[in-house]
């Protein structure tokens, strides 16, 4: 095959189905877990069986289902956006942290920590209807391109990953994506790339109102945030929309550690996993960094015998348009 | 057969299914109107047919699925549970709404309106783990009663919206539930008695709180109102969990003239029913009450062409149990 694959255009199915289960991952004490795991809740009569109900699975997505170097590609679309609508906000010239984006001073932007943040995500992701801001996102992430990769960000996924899913779902499981990115700037592209539909997304978000406009009912997104779904907030929400504890849950940093203490202290068979980021020439070395730090649950990974991935020794390919190169 | 059924043993199947579809529906418009809508949307090639991932119907609860009078029955136990917990509350005996409730004067506990129902709401309903409260919700609908039919509660659902529930379900639809209802309250039961899976409830929330209790991760329901999911609060919600836009909506009084309006004004084919209380005999007559009024949302009804549902003369049957009687 030599035409370049590009996620944007083909299904996930494309890169996952019709191979060997987990063909992307090395033999090993990784894919060897993840493996006895799911002959143990899949085997009637064997002691870990689960029903097929009961299969629930939770994936965080920066950093566990694709990259999120140098920065978690949400904020690269804050970035672009902040850019596309300035010219109708001239006030934002001395006003931070927007003053120090269009600046490109991503230092004196970063300094404002979480409250920065939170002000960027109100100016950039509010003031639309759900489905004017659901185009804004289409729209972008068909043309964004990773600022060192050359590629849209929806190339920037992990092969190993999209098997897993593929061989969960059709192991009898349902994959859900719990995420501290914005629920609706995922449910724009995850189907297609993931094959998760919207209603087993959750992530954070901000207010909604319910209002008539011109006799048409629409949900205006207001700069109000209504949930982080991040770190103590990750059981919360999966609490609240999935309404059962996942069995399994798979995750790459200190943010999701609540989530794989809550669903492996569940009764019967369960399953936690971490990728560890390792590979600083295939994919980025990183787990000692601020942004997806990986710490706390890498030590609690040891005492709790949850499964850590050492991308480096575990995946024979990081990303689905390696198979071209 | 003779023996006495209970829908807290049978599971919902027993009453719907293997029956001709909509059984317990009349000949008539109402009937008609539900038939041409689904076979419109299942039939390819059809101009209505919609995929089976978009197929979703969202269904109140109170009044819709099951009764609501002499009150939501959640509210019946708000009451046990107050009674069963006011020797640990001495300071009630002063304090309204409680001193109120405890003496059985709800005239005085109704006239603190919403304010009153919220703190009842709150110190029933938290400072214990959700796992705490599913079993003292799942002890009470063991055995509570009807004060006046003298049955479970779970007893007094509808048949004709069971059949189709079963009927949309064998269509391809998935169904959820979208209740002003409490979602912990409702995911105890729901699942045996309707077929609707925890996942796809939808409900009024209290914040709940993620921590360590001797090292075992506990999710703590804080006396905190969450998210009030009635009104102009059901479409936020059903575009926050569900992400996409039913094709199908049913309800029973002014709170579900948004979640109508909502999902009938979408692009494609489109459903929306009103269960009108009609029927003073068989069940209950009130759509002029306060609590489940039928008002504005009847005359938009007759407006934007929406089902409206005469129990007395569209339903040849209520309860389950009539079959028996």
């Amino acid at each position: 095959m030599t035409a370049p694959i590009s996620s944007t255009t083909l299904p996930f199915e494309e890169h996952a189905q019709g191979q060997t289960p987990l063909a992307s991952w090395n033999e090993g004490a990784a894919k060897e877990s993840i493996m006895n795991f799911v002959r143990g809740v899949t085997t009637i009569g064997d002691a870990h069986f689960v029903r097929p109900e009961e299969r629930i699975a939770v994936f965080d997505n920066d950093g566990t289902l694709w990259s999120e170097q140098p920065m978690p590609f949400q904020f690269a679309f804050v970035i672009d956006r902040l850019k596309e609508i300035a010219p109708q906000h001239p006030e934002w010239k001395d006003k931070q942290p927007m003053a120090a984006v269009l600046a490109g001073d991503m230092k004196t932007a970063a300094a404002g920590g979480m409250r920065a943040l939170l002000e960027l995500a109100k100016v950039t992701h509010a003031g639309m209807t759900t489905e004017e801001f659901s185009k804004i996102v289409k729209d972008w992430i068909a043309i964004a391109r990773h600022p060192k990769l050359n590629r849209p960000y929806t190339d920037l996924i992990f092969q190993p990953m999209l098997e897993l899913l593929v061989y969960l779902r059709s192991s009898g499981f349902r994959t859900f994506i719990v995420s501290g990115g914005g629920v609706e700037f995922m449910r724009v592209w995850v189907e297609k790339v993931y094959g998760i539909p919207p209603e087993q997304v959750i992530g954070s978000s901000i207010v909604t109102k319910f209002e008539m406009l011109a006799g048409v009912p629409v949900l205006t997104r207001l700069p109000e945030l209504d949930f982080i779904d991040d770190n103590v907030g990750k059981p919360v929400a999966i609490n609240k929309h999935i309404g059962r504890r996942p069995i399994a849950a798979f995750g790459n940093s200190d943010g999701d550690l609540q989530m794989l203490q809550w669903t492996t202290a569940g009764m019967a068979s369960r399953f936690g996993l971490l990728v560890n980021h390792t590979d600083s020439v295939r994919e980025f070395a990183y787990q000692a960094s601020t942004l997806g730090k990986l710490d706390e649950a890498l030590k609690e990974a040891e005492a709790k015998g949850w499964t850590v991935v050492d991308m480096k020794r575990d995946w024979n390919r990081i990303y689905p348009f390696e198979a071209d190169e």
